[in-house]
């Protein structure tokens, strides 16, 4: 293969994946964004129970991040507003009807990423069609991705797959053959758990010869990661992923505004904290750096009385992908 | 623009303008395909009621038959077969969706156009949101295109839109510069009706240079054109129109085979006559060929005796095209 910059794996899904993923392309050609498969939710999780295929979700968002043609990017993001396909995302629609067209949802992929013209590629973490299981506060399994994120489950649970997941061979490839394997900010348990508890993949981390990078969240959810600092996300990482896989922690050192921290507490979510003399202790090296999108700390100081209320605590895209070059320049 | 063969025009939608536009970008890369706006009915006439979209699913076709990426192609003529998208074509989903989101019908039909990595252009005939109207046999008007299709209308009945449309001016401009206008095989007040009856397409007809070529029908349908002849169709087409515009019409002198006209006899369609004296009276010329598929008339001489019960009167695409460019040579 032509070498085209740093080999560089993203492993997420969702958001997190959607903004590292959109600062690296300009960094380096050669990305690969491996995606969860768990999500059963919304427009996906309707086409997985209605049609039986894979869920389109993520794997939509990281496609778009990785476009270069903004109209179809749009398209792909469109989401139908009335009648019977409401709120059913077209680029969902898009990989299902290639999914049951081929029967093979990684084409379908492949297919979505030619139309979409993007940079590097996108890969199923597993083509196994599974369901997310975590274990509840009451120790019983809770089922489904959606069912999880809406329900008490136990603090540093159990999680699984069902059926047990086998790791897409692409994905494996990829882990191997990169530079840096980056696991981007996400919902702990519903998005980085059902791809660091498959085996392949599991094992793929472990052997790897690439720098292994976590992007720490920014913010707490209440529930299972209420109060966890920098640190408990990476060690719960690291357990989910049954390996001390990790060689850095990037973290925001920023402040976000007060009347944003504030919107945030009233839904019971905080700025993931860090303690250097924690921090010092662990295994891996760490990088703490202003990383937050502007309209993460400016909102108070807009004109726009509205800014402030709109505005989400986010990663800037650029700031996240020039740390992570800084690490494989190193 | 740059030269790049035969500048044709084809009027009609669904399966006529499908197999003229398959056969004839063989001949020219300067084809536009000009689609009626009236149906209503199946996922078509879903998305219109549901969504107040103009109507995808003949554009669709034209799409299709110009594309030149097979699996885009395939794509776009899936259709799903279960849950809440059920028989919706994917190409009309998307071009809804584009519709949808840029608030521009013919912007979406050119993104899908770029997509579908089309030769020549396909525009709509107008982009006024109409409902096909025709007399029924009591004098009464039928309102939608389906319905129509579904009653009993008058013989040679008034036929109109309602709204009154705006014809498109770039469908328009395309007859006015054209070499050659062909009026695609389709259902005569259903699918050349609502092209033929918008004035500003009227006008165009009347006044451009172009040769206008009607390539006939195969079978007549039980109702207002049962035991239609050749001549009968294209007066038809005129009266319509409102001017003798023709300047040829080309039609089929072969047999289909004695099994497919029976099986076609059993639902009240039947092959359509000519008479050699009745055309030599017409102010067009004439052009008898034999341009039917040839699954049209070898199914008794198949090993496969489903092949027979399987196959259609259809005409052969490239042998359509090649009477019209003799025409447009002579």
């Amino acid at each position: 293969m032509e070498r085209t910059g740093a080999n560089i794996v993203v492993i997420g899904g969702g958001t997190g994946s959607f903004t590292l993923l959109q600062g690296l392309k300009r960094y380096t050609r050669n990305i690969t964004a491996l995606v969860n498969m768990a999500d059963d939710g919304g427009s996906t999780g309707q086409l997985r129970d209605e049609l039986g295929v894979l869920p389109p979700g993520d794997v939509r968002q990281c496609l778009v991040a990785l476009s270069a043609t903004p109209k179809v990017r749009d398209l792909f993001n469109y989401r139908f507003d009335s009648g019977s396909l409401k709120g059913h995302a077209f680029g969902n629609l898009f990989l299902t009807a290639l999914e049951k067209m081929t029967g093979n949802f990684a084409e379908a992929v492949e297919l979505a990423s030619t139309v979409l013209q993007i940079t590097g590629r996108v890969e199923p973490i597993t083509l196994t069609n599974v369901k997310l299981c975590a274990e509840g506060i009451d120790g019983k399994p809770i089922i489904g991705e959606y069912t999880i994120g809406h329900s008490e489950i136990a603090t540093r649970p159990h999680v699984w797959l069902e059926p047990e997941a086998d790791a897409n061979p692409a994905a494996v490839k990829a882990i191997m053959d990169a530079d840096m394997v980056v696991i981007a900010p996400g919902n702990l348990y519903g998005s980085l758990a059902p791809a660091l508890v498959i085996k392949g993949i599991q094992n793929a981390l472990k052997r790897t010869k690439a720098t292994c990078v976590y992007v720490s969240n920014l913010v707490t959810k209440p529930g299972p990661t209420d109060g966890f600092a920098v640190s408990d996300f990476a060690s719960e990482i690291e357990r989910l992923a049954g390996s001390k896989f990790l060689d850095y922690v990037v973290f925001n050192s920023d402040a976000p505004s007060p009347e944003l921290m504030e919107r945030y507490a009233h839904d019971g979510e905080y700025a993931v904290t860090y303690a250097a003399d924690v921090l010092k202790k662990q295994h891996y090296k760490y990088r703490a750096a202003p990383i937050l999108a502007k309209s993460s700390w400016d909102g108070a100081q807009s004109s726009d009385p509205l800014a402030s209320s709109r505005s989400l605590i986010r990663h800037d895209s650029d700031a996240v992908a020039r740390q992570l070059m800084r690490i494989y320049f190193a």
